[in-house]
């Protein structure tokens, strides 16, 4: 038998932001035991999945090795985290870990998706450690923009991970945990074995800054705003919601929670106790009799989400409330790439309601929830892992973490999704590569990205659809073949409608065919939709994409 | 006969960044004589226009009173000023004027859509002046990003108006007339009527930098780099790629230009005078014999493009040349909202290659060509106008220049797309609303934003795409119904191929129908799309989009 060896194996988050699902494993190579560190989504976009729901990572290595897994552990309750494991637990279906809070998302997701939400494991923080084979897995509490956010100490026959989850170093991070130096020199001791490495931050040069600064800036703002003062961040970002609620109170004004979202994240941060004072808010009813000036709603949609309740008020009246002129907006968030058309569609529309927008361009209203190049070497520093192994981050993310961590002495290993790494010896090594890709939540079928679906809808939406119908009776054409357009102009440059000149065109083609050509359906098919596209290119300039429909009689 | 006043019409550009395009009237209400400044594009995307190949104004207002038009002046060859001459001059047929570098370009567009290039009239900077009925314009050099960008002095019979283009206030520009205060101040007099001013940068709170600024860093890093080094920026700043081309050379380093664009802008800029000594390149044959530390790219694609040079260099070999482990690749340029997932895509494909990127994170390696807040106010003083009028800005940014002016005592107007203003008087005044919108360039044909089509294959992309085809024979079906799905997963939940369910739930559908139903196409058509998205939102959440094609024998 083998020597048994631990491996690390990425399937999401490792050359992305987003949709985190890493995998350990200790055995004889391919019987190792394993485990999971989070089981998260992506959020799907026009150019590369419309109608998509959600993106999750595609698990098959991990489905047919379902046997072998031990435990799931979730790090924390953002999306890109937990948000998967109501759609996979199915195929996985091993025992789910977090903290309360996180577990309650988990729970719910579950729920959700019809599966029992008592799989979720409600646990400590360290010093609890769970056994999961041949694993014993903690849950350290580590500041980020979400309470109760865990790093996991992953103590293994090797020796010790720690695999960091998403963090920052707030010693004042005002909800959950503060940062604690002392307490991460405990656990690295003499040295990790491996410190498996949060990235998004690596190009950022400066100290991360604390939540803490934070609230003091907003309350200056919400004290000079005339009229009604409105703020917007991540539902999940407790602290800065209860910052602002706190604001909001301190300038005299009322307090109300809009979005569905919101109010679900606040109701779970106090009944998990995350939060055991939170002001007091009032409902969109009682806010319709505030006086404006006394009024301060905290709502969702900071990235320009079109069903949230930012995008609502920008539109117009949503429960009752209509902002107007003399108004206030605090977008305080940072736009995700990819999502700033809409968040300036909507900074334009509160704009020509004559409400002054204030966004984070000053960075006085907002702070990042990861840490900055310089916080990732004071972990490394404080930890004195053997190796560095960049995870949740681009390629030109976890590239740089590497070379940072190369300039300070330390091994380390760009491994992107897919990658095996064998983390053993004194240094990393990849072993093996896996397919790894994603799943496309579609209505309410997975669908893979890759099984031309989706294509097909690009396709559509750039070339637009033909359709053409054709009856056949005994090899010969019955009346004419029909054309439908959808997605493409009424008239090209002929100035005739395109159906009518398609259809002229077709209806020779098939008159001049050879009985051979007229009797498969398949050779029959290929000319219609060539003379289809050149046809439409002349006419419109463009090549459709065309379906034919050959009926035959008898 | 009503008195003659002077009017303002944005058509594009005016609550908005890009696709600017304006008129200026005199003469009595419903008979001014017209002249146009600017006529430019913006451009697609798969969000809101899929398959467009560009966007312009929709001119209607204008194409019904194209005998009333003077003159069309252009104010620098940026696409969004220049880019729709070509596409939109059949319907005005007015005489254009620019200054060389500009003319040249759109006499191109006007060749490359079948019209004489010689409708371009090529004028020279200020003190000369266009004639045009009512009107004296002259083109005042102003620094801005691309060569020769001039502002519009354009005499009235109601008080000089200052139309600024797009501008900035370089005093060291490199290539191009410097910004000279005194001009300016001698412009101004003892006060223009109106200044109807750039507002893109009026959020940015510092004065702007100089071009100058930007070489001597980038000598710095060319020098330093070990391996290959590429640079991108738009084609069109030709002062920076000069300068790029310069620090190349400096560096000892021969310079090669890629990219269609990059090459026509530079041959556009030497032919038309505005470079006389741009640095010796050599052909991309050359450059494969060039040691790499010897070597200097500059490049097409700052913004991601997928057909541009950078984009096919990030995914391999591109006219012999291919990047490699120690190169540098550096982003010269600022990513316009809205493209950054196609910059970070290319970012990355260089990171897999082990290229360093740099991006201007650091601010040290570009400069905008857009007056900042402080600039403006600088300009203002300068002109002394009784009234600013905001223009090519989004909502947000007329609305803050709006501000700006009123807090500095000036009249101003927030008016966009469509608003006709009358500036007659001592302020401005909306006097009507015109329609204004957009107009797609879709292959060949020109599309209204709101005729559908552009709606039609969104829907496509988002919900799929049905097609059911029927024959029916006196009322009754023969055979049975086909179905064709594109875009849609093939199973949902029953598990059985999503076509076989849809087919024999039409089947049981049209047997069932009464022979009312089966003999009315329209009513047939409604039940069976109902039908169709009803079964396909039970087997896979979803609605798609249903076409039905009902044939009739007999």
């Amino acid at each position: 038998m083998s020597k048994e060896r631990l491996i690390y194996l990425p399937l999401g988050g490792a050359g992305e932001i987003g949709m985190n699902t890493y995998v350990y494993g200790w055995g004889a190579p391919g019987k190792e035991r394993l485990i999971l560190a989070d089981l998260g989504v992506t959020f799907p976009d026009m150019d590369s999945s419309p109608g998509v729901d959600l993106i999750v990572a595609d698990i098959a290595w991990l489905a047919e090795r379902a046997d072998r897994i031990e435990a799931i552990f979730i790090t924390h309750a953002h999306m890109d985290h937990v948000g998967a494991v109501g759609l996979l637990w199915d195929r996985l279906k091993a025992p789910i870990h977090a903290r309360p809070f996180t577990g309650h998302h988990a729970r719910v997701a579950m729920e959700e998706n019809g599966h029992d939400p008592e799989t979720v494991r409600i646990v400590s923080a360290w010093p609890e450690q769970i056994e999961a084979g041949p694993f014993k897995v903690g849950f350290a509490p580590i500041s980020h923009s979400i309470p109760e956010s865990s790093a996991l100490i992953i103590d293994t026959p090797a020796g010790r991970i720690v695999h960091s989850g998403d963090f920052k170093l707030d010693e004042t991070p005002l909800v959950g945990e503060p940062f604690e130096q002392d307490f991460w020199a405990g656990v690295g001791g003499g040295g990790v074995h491996a410190l498996v490495c949060d990235s998004t931050n690596v190009f950022s040069p400066l100290p991360g800054r604390s939540e803490a600064t934070v609230g003091p800036e907003i309350v200056k703002l919400v004290q000079d705003a005339p009229g009604m003062f409105v703020a917007t961040t991540f539902a999940s970002n407790v602290a800065r919601v209860k910052t602002m609620a706190e604001a909001g109170i301190a300038a005299g004004r009322s307090v109300c929670l809009l979005g569905r979202a919101m109010r679900r994240m606040i109701e779970a941060a106090v009944l998990t106790g995350v939060v055991t004072d939170f002001p007091k808010t009032i409902s969109p009813e009682e806010a319709e009799d505030i006086p404006r000036q006394n009024l301060m709603l905290i709502v969702t949609g900071s990235q320009g989400e079109r069903r949230a309740a930012s995008a609502a008020l920008s539109r117009g009246k949503y429960l009752g409330l209509e902002l107007t002129e003399g108004d206030t907006f605090l977008f305080s968030s940072k736009t995700i790439p990819g999502n700033e058309r809409g968040v300036i569609r909507i900074m334009n529309a509160l704009s020509e309601k004559g409400v002054d927008v204030v966004d984070d361009s000053s960075t006085l209203y907002h702070v990042s929830g990861h840490a900055n190049r310089p916080d990732l070497e004071r972990m490394h520093a404080l930890l004195k892992p053997k190796m560095v192994v960049p995870m949740h981050g681009e390629h030109r993310h976890l590239r740089e973490h590497c070379k940072l961590a190369a300039s300070n002495g330390m091994a380390s290993v760009l491994a992107v999704n897919g990658s095996m790494v064998d983390l053993t010896g004194d240094a990393p090594d990849i072993v093996e590569y896996i397919e790894a890709g994603r799943t496309y939540l579609d209505g309410n079928v997975m669908i893979g990205a890759l099984d031309g679906v989706i294509r097909n809808r690009l396709r559509m939406a750039m070339n637009g659809h033909a359709i053409v119908s054709l009856i056949m009776e005994d090899d010969e054409m019955l009346g004419e073949p029909w054309v439908d357009l959808m997605g493409l102009p009424e008239q090209g440059s002929s100035k005739a409608p395109l159906v009518d000149v398609l259809e002229e065109d077709l209806s020779q083609l098939v008159g001049r065919a050879g009985r051979k050509l007229r009797g498969d359906d398949d050779d029959l098919e290929e000319e219609i939709r060539k003379a289809v596209r050149r046809t439409a290119q002349d006419e419109i300039g463009k090549k459709p994409e065309v379906t034919v429909v050959i009926s035959r009689l008898s």
